[in-house]
């Protein structure tokens, strides 16, 4: 079914998301970190995880699963290690105060690692690594999340869908590689979307209460997601699980709280390893594009690079879903 | 079938595994790191790419495809970057040579990186992570090899099984948490030893020459594996792709020479990060391994941790099919 669609300049769209999460109980900061990261996700990487999902943001701040005024606690335990601690915050913000340095300390050292517990869920990942190689670093993000997956059919929920996201930088016209993808064979949104459109889900999405597969997404909800790939999946999420919950200090995905429901923050972990490619080779970039043009003459995708590049120019107009642009303006000051 | 199995101490198998490598024209340090990383994975890993694989070595060292004489060169573009050239060497010497340095600035910094060009494919890729993990880091290896497997059905082989290996330190008595699989659906050895004993294949494993889905083992070999997980398998597999051949400059999998035919060195590449979890907390193993335990009550298998630990005793008797036994005897001087 096609949407009726809003057009607004990036100002006015900025303006507007702006003025909801400060009515929401944002800081200044809290909201440029997560307005901009918005409209990364919606004109840079993946739009259904820009605007829909920042309505999940909002009600949040207003429900106490995200602190707006929490001031992240940055610090830097070994000289190419920043760890952050988000009090119940948004992942953005931290993620920002600590960028520059990020970003001096990988090309310095080689290699630097952000780790950072404590905070709501990431949002869209692909976000952290491509920033990353807009500023010529390899990266790897990785984020945990209540559970919602089993590890196997048959098993209790034990991890979020816990996505893993890299990154790549690549020479103009190329936007940079982004992997950006869960370990779970679906988002937990596309079995919500089913039940609500009544249509069966496909068989390996997931079990049902008793641990079961089953293709009843209603059924679906009140049981567990599956990893995609099977044990192999699974192993993914148990790495994700250790390197943003367990490096970090956050809580892991068994104990965090759930981000739609509920008055506490989930307090779930952020990890992302940045890389500085030349180190060994200046010419990375270059020698990256190439190959992946001849795997795509080879009928292999590689994700990311036909996305758009660079920057937002507040001029330039967006389209967004008009009930979606409604639905935000309810959380404005009236 | 039960195949007969020689009884030797380790001194003794130790003895005649560097033997073989001598008299094949290793040197006796490209020796020493072959037969310890092969004992490693018959004892503490995963015996199956222990002394079976090490067959492999002592063939491609007689044809060609290992240059026993290597000597790899280590630099230091940055200080926490290691980059090593095999130089048509085998994959562990380097990482020797590279060990306790590399140990020594992941704990300094809190992270570094190992990413060497030019050897032969990295043997059992859980070895590099579970000797980090002995250590107390966490780590993370990567490889790439010839091409083998398509990104999808219809493709031809543009990656090699491309593993990824995930260690993270546990208390006594545990063993190290060890995540080592492929890309691939399967390893291309199970494709061979089906076409032997002439059954089928899973579907999901493999294609034929034309791209289409096979069970047919034959024409698997002409064909391509695929990936584990169809796209998401196949975007670890370019992840693994980018930060050991990308990043270290070594050939990309489409460039690679074979590792059983042929008298040219793979010069494919492999990549290591380290990372100290004390930086942010001592108490990581404990928590992580208090975790599992949780998670091993749901019904979670968390890989490696139940395998044996520690340091292999001289005197300890280990068992080994016969058949191989003499296998690697008649590489031994006569």
């Amino acid at each position: 079914m096609a949407e009726e669609k809003a057009r607004l300049s990036i100002a006015e769209i900025r303006d507007i998301a702006t003025d909801a999460c400060l009515a929401c109980g944002a800081s200044a900061a809290a909201a440029k970190s997560l307005v901009e990261a918005t409209l990364s996700a919606a004109l840079l990487g993946r739009p259904e995880v820009g605007f829909p999902h920042f309505i999940d943001y909002l009600h949040s701040l207003l429900e106490g699963r995200i602190d707006g005024k929490a001031q992240p606690r940055i610090q830097n335990p070994l000289p190419a290690f920043i760890h952050s601690d988000a009090k119940g915050g948004i992942a953005q913000l931290g993620f920002d105060l600590a960028f520059e340095d990020l970003v001096k300390r990988g090309r310095t050292f080689g290699v630097a690692i952000f780790s950072q517990r404590n905070s709501y869920t990431a949002g869209e990942l692909g976000y952290y690594v491509r920033r990353l190689a807009g500023h010529g670093l390899v990266s790897m993000a990785v984020a945990n999340a209540h559970a919602l997956m089993a590890a196997a059919v048959g098993g209790k929920p034990v991890f979020g869908t816990n996505p893993l996201a890299f990154g790549a930088p690549l020479p103009a016209p190329h936007a940079p590689l982004v992997i950006d993808q869960a370990a779970s064979a679906t988002a937990f949104v596309k079995v919500v979307r089913a039940a609500a459109e009544n249509v069966a889900i496909p068989e390996g999405w997931a079990t049902d209460e008793a641990g079961e597969p089953t293709t009843d997404p209603t059924k679906a909800i009140l049981g567990a997601l599956l990893p995609f790939g099977g044990y192999k999946g699974a192993n993914i999420a148990l790495l994700v699980e250790v390197l943003s919950a367990g490096l970090s200090g956050a809580a892991w995905s068994l104990d965090a709280g759930n981000f739609r429901s509920g008055n506490e923050p989930p307090n779930v972990g952020l990890t992302v390893i940045a890389i500085a490619p030349a180190a060994v080779d200046p010419s990375f970039a270059v020698r990256s594009a190439d190959h992946f043009r001849r795997l795509e003459e080879l009928g292999v995708h590689t994700p990311g690079r036909r996305a758009r590049r660079g920057s937002l120019d507040n001029a330039e107009v967006i389209e967004i879903d008009a009930r979606l642009l409604d639905d935000i303006m309810t959380f404005m000051p009236s």
